[in-house]
C-alpha cells in the first residue's frame, strides 16, 4: 500500500487555501481576527504634552538649585485637571498645580511630584488654595512629562496588516479613533457526517447504531479555530442523500467542506463515488496513526470548494482535523503560524510505536516541582474518544522511532495550556 | 505611603467571587465553559462489540493453525456493514465479511483483516461474491474487535463536574447523547470609563482630550476571559453622571463592575466620593508597577456587586485587569486555575527594577534555535500602550530584585502562545 507523508499531504492541501477577502467590522468585532489593512494613526498619542504625575508644572530653570534645605518658592497661578486646557502660561517664578493626564500649560517644561514639594510634606490641607509652593528638589527638565506622540506618532503604522487583534490591539485602535477596521472574513465550514450507522444525539439508539459525535466535535473544533460551522446533519450511504446534502453545503456558501467516514480503502464506495462525481478527489493513506484514511479534493459549485474527507473514527477525525483542517481554517483567517506551542516534559511511562507510522500519542501534561511531566491518556485505540478528552497535548513519535522511554525528556505539542 | 502586596490584594478580591449559578444550554454552546454537573453515560460506548477493521468475522478456534502455507478455508455466509445487524450467526467453519464499525455477528469472536486473507492478496475482484475465504494467519481471539463499553461504560461519569468543555468533550457528550448540559453562567461585566478628558472613538478630538481606549480594551479582555461586557460609555467627573451610570450598570444585572480612572491618591475625589456613596470601598496602593492605584469594594444594588476600580493609564488598566479582573471572571465561570503558562526564555537585554515594586515587564518571546528568547517591548512607561500590543508575555520582577541580566534564563508568563 502506498502511503503519503503527513508533510506532503498537508503541503498539497494548504496550496488550496489563502486568506479570505477582507470585510469591515466594528473594531470590537475584530477581536481574535487578523488585520487586512494597516492601522495608521492620524494623531499623536498622547495628542499633547501632558503630566505623568500629580504635582506642579514648572519651568526647570526656576528650580535648578532646589533642595530640601534650600527650597525654590514659586507663585501658584492656577490649577489644571485632565481634560482641560490651562488658560494662562507658566511664567518665570510661577507654577501651576497639575493632575495626571492634564495638558502641560504653555511655558512649563517639567512636572514636580507633590511628594517633592511643600504640599507633599505637609500633613493637612489639599494645597488647592495656597498661593505659593516650595519645590524641594531639582528635577531634570522634561521630568514627569509625557511628550506628545511618545506612544504613537501621527502618520505612524501602529498595527500592520497581518496583526492578530487581541485586547491590547483593541485598545490601540480605540486610542487612534479606529472605529471600523478591515479583517479577513471568517471561513464558513460545511460539516457533513456520513453513514447508515449514525443516529443523531436526540434520537433513540437502535441495534447496530452509534451516535453521531463527529458532527459536534468538528463543529466545536471549527468554532475554536475561528470558523463558522454550517451543520448539515447526517447523510445516509446512498447517492441521492449524499449528493443533495453536499449541494446544500455548497449552496450555503461553504469555503471548506468537511465530511467524516466513507473514505477508507475497505469502505463501500458510495461516498467516494459521490465525491468523485461532484469534484476531483484524492483518496489517501496518510502515514500517521490515528488518521490514516483521508480524502482531499475540490468540489465544483458556484465556486470551487476544497473538501477534506476525515476518517469516521472519532479519534482519527479529531487528529486529522488538528493536522489538516485547522491550518486550512487559520490560513483563510489570515494567520500564518499553525504550530502548537511546545513544552518540554519528562515522559512518565514508556511508549512504543510499532506501526512504522507517525504516531500522535495523546498525553496529559502537568506541572510538577516546577517542571512539566507527561503521561499517556491510556488506551490509544482510535475508538477511544476519552483518549482525547483526557489529553491536553500530543507526543508525536516519528515513523522510524519504535520506543520512547520513561524518563526521556520530550517535546509535547500543547492542545491547551497545561494549566487546564 | 502604605502599600498592599499583589497577593494580599488578589486574595482579598477573590474572596468575593464564586462560580455563578448553572444554566442548561444546548451542548455545543457549552464550548469553553465549565460543567456544573457530572455527565453520565446511560449506554456503553461503543454500544456493542464491533469490528475495528475491514475484514472477516471468524471464530478464533477455527483458525488456530492458519498460516500462509497452511490457510484455513472458511465458508463465507454473508456480509455486514456499519449500521446493520447480521441476520445469522457465524457457525464453526464459517466467516462473515465485515466492515469497520459493524456489529460483530453472534458466534464470531475475532476479526481477520483483509490483508491476512486470500481476499487481501488477490489482485482483482472485491471478494463480495466469493463463497470461500482463506485465512492466512492465526490471530488472537478478540483481535480487531472493539468491545462494547471499551471507551465508556454505562453508568460511568464520563466528564466530571468542573471539566472545561473543549472540542473533544463536545464529542464525548455527543457520543453519549447529551443534548443539553448544565454549565456555569457567563458573568456580566459592566464597564465604565470615567473622566472629563475622554472622548469616544467616533467623536472629534479637542484640545486637552484623549480617546477613551480603556472601555474598548476592557471589553475585549472581558470577552477573551469568557465574560459578557456591558458597555456603559463615559461618565463625566460629576456626581450626577457617575451615579446614574453606576446605577444603570447595576440595573443591567452586572455581576462585576469595572471602572477606570479616578482612584489614584492625587485624583479629585469625585469618583471616590460616588463609589463610597454607592458601596463600601477600599482605595489601595498596590505594590506593583504598572498598576499601583486600585480600588475594590462592593456596590449595593438589588444584589451586592463587586467593583474593581482600575487605574486610568491604559497600560496600568490592562495589567490590573490581567492580575485582578481576569481571575475574578474565571472564578465566576467555574475555573480554578488562573496562572498563565510559563516558558523558560533567555533574556536578551538587561532589565532594571528600581521602584521596589513588583514590576510587570512586557516582553516579546520568540522561538529561536529550538529555544525561547525574550526582549522587552521597549519603553515601559504606563502611557505606552504599544508596550502591551507588542508583547506576548510578562517578565515579573520581584519587589526586591533590582536587576535581571541579559543572558539570564527567566520564566515568562505567556499572555498568548509564543507562536503568535
Amino acid at each position: 500500500m502506498n502511503y503519503i507523508s503527513v508533510e506532503d499531504a498537508r503541503a498539497y492541501i494548504l496550496k488550496h487555501f489563502a486568506p479570505l477577502e477582507p470585510e469591515r467590522v466594528p473594531m470590537l468585532e475584530a477581536l481574535d481576527r487578523v488585520l487586512a489593512e494597516d492601522v495608521i494613526s492620524e494623531l499623536n498619542v498622547p495628542p499633547f504634552n501632558n503630566s505623568a504625575m500629580d504635582g506642579y508644572a514648572v519651568r526647570a530653570a526656576d528650580i535648578v538649585h532646589a533642595a530640601p534645605d534650600r527650597p525654590a518658592a514659586l507663585r501658584v497661578i492656577g490649577d489644571v485637571a485632565a481634560g482641560y486646557v490651562a488658560t494662562r502660561a507658566v511664567e518665570p517664578g510661577t507654577a501651576m498645580r497639575i493632575m495626571t493626564g492634564a495638558p502641560l500649560p504653555s511655558g512649563a517644561d517639567t512636572v514636580v511630584r507633590f511628594e517633592e514639594t511643600s504640599e507633599g510634606v505637609e500633613t493637612r490641607g489639599t494645597g488647592k488654595d495656597r498661593d505659593t509652593v516650595e519645590i524641594l528638589k531639582a528635577v531634570q527638565r522634561g521630568d514627569n512629562v509625557r511628550a506628545a506622540g511618545e506612544d504613537i506618532h501621527a502618520g505612524e503604522v501602529v498595527l500592520p496588516r497581518g496583526t492578530l487583534v487581541r485586547p491590547p490591539e483593541i485598545g490601540v485602535m480605540a486610542s487612534v479613533g479606529k472605529k471600523e477596521v478591515a479583517v479577513h472574513r471568517r471561513p464558513r465550514v460545511a460539516i457533513l457526517a456520513t453513514g447508515d450507522e449514525l443516529v443523531d444525539i436526540d434520537e433513540p439508539i437502535t441495534p447496530g447504531k452509534i451516535r453521531n459525535s463527529n458532527e459536534y466535535g468538528n463543529a466545536a473544533a471549527v468554532v475554536r479555530a475561528g470558523g463558522i460551522p454550517i451543520r448539515l446533519g447526517i447523510a445516509r450511504d446512498n447517492i441521492a442523500d449524499l449528493t443533495s446534502k453536499i449541494r446544500a453545503g455548497l449552496d450555503a456558501g461553504a469555503d471548506l467542506f468537511l465530511t467524516s467516514a466513507g473514505v477508507s480503502v475497505g469502505d463501500y464506495d458510495m461516498v467516494k463515488d459521490v465525491l468523485n462525481a461532484e469534484g476531483a478527489m484524492h483518496f489517501w493513506q496518510v502515514n500517521m496513526k490515528p488518521g490514516k484514511p483521508l480524502a482531499f479534493g475540490v468540489l465544483r459549485g458556484k465556486k470551487d470548494v476544497p473538501l477534506l474527507g476525515l476518517p469516521g473514527n472519532p479519534v482519527s477525525a479529531m487528529m486529522s482535523f488538528e493536522i489538516f483542517a485547522r491550518p486550512a481554517i487559520l490560513t483563510m483567517l489570515g494567520k500564518t503560524r499553525f504550530e502548537r506551542p511546545t513544552v518540554q516534559a519528562v515522559l512518565e511511562e514508556s511508549v512504543t510505536n510499532t506501526a512504522n507510522r507517525r504516531n500522535f500519542i495523546r498525553v496529559r501534561v502537568e506541572k510538577r516541582d516546577g517542571g512539566y511531566v507527561a503521561r499517556t491518556t491510556g488506551e490509544q485505540g482510535s475508538g477511544i474518544l476519552t483518549s482525547v478528552s483526557r489529553a491536553n497535548g500530543l507526543l508525536v513519535i516519528p515513523e522510524d522511532v519504535t520506543l520512547v522511554r520513561a524518563g526521556d525528556r520530550v517535546d509535547i505539542q500543547m492542545l491547551d495550556w497545561p494549566e487546564w
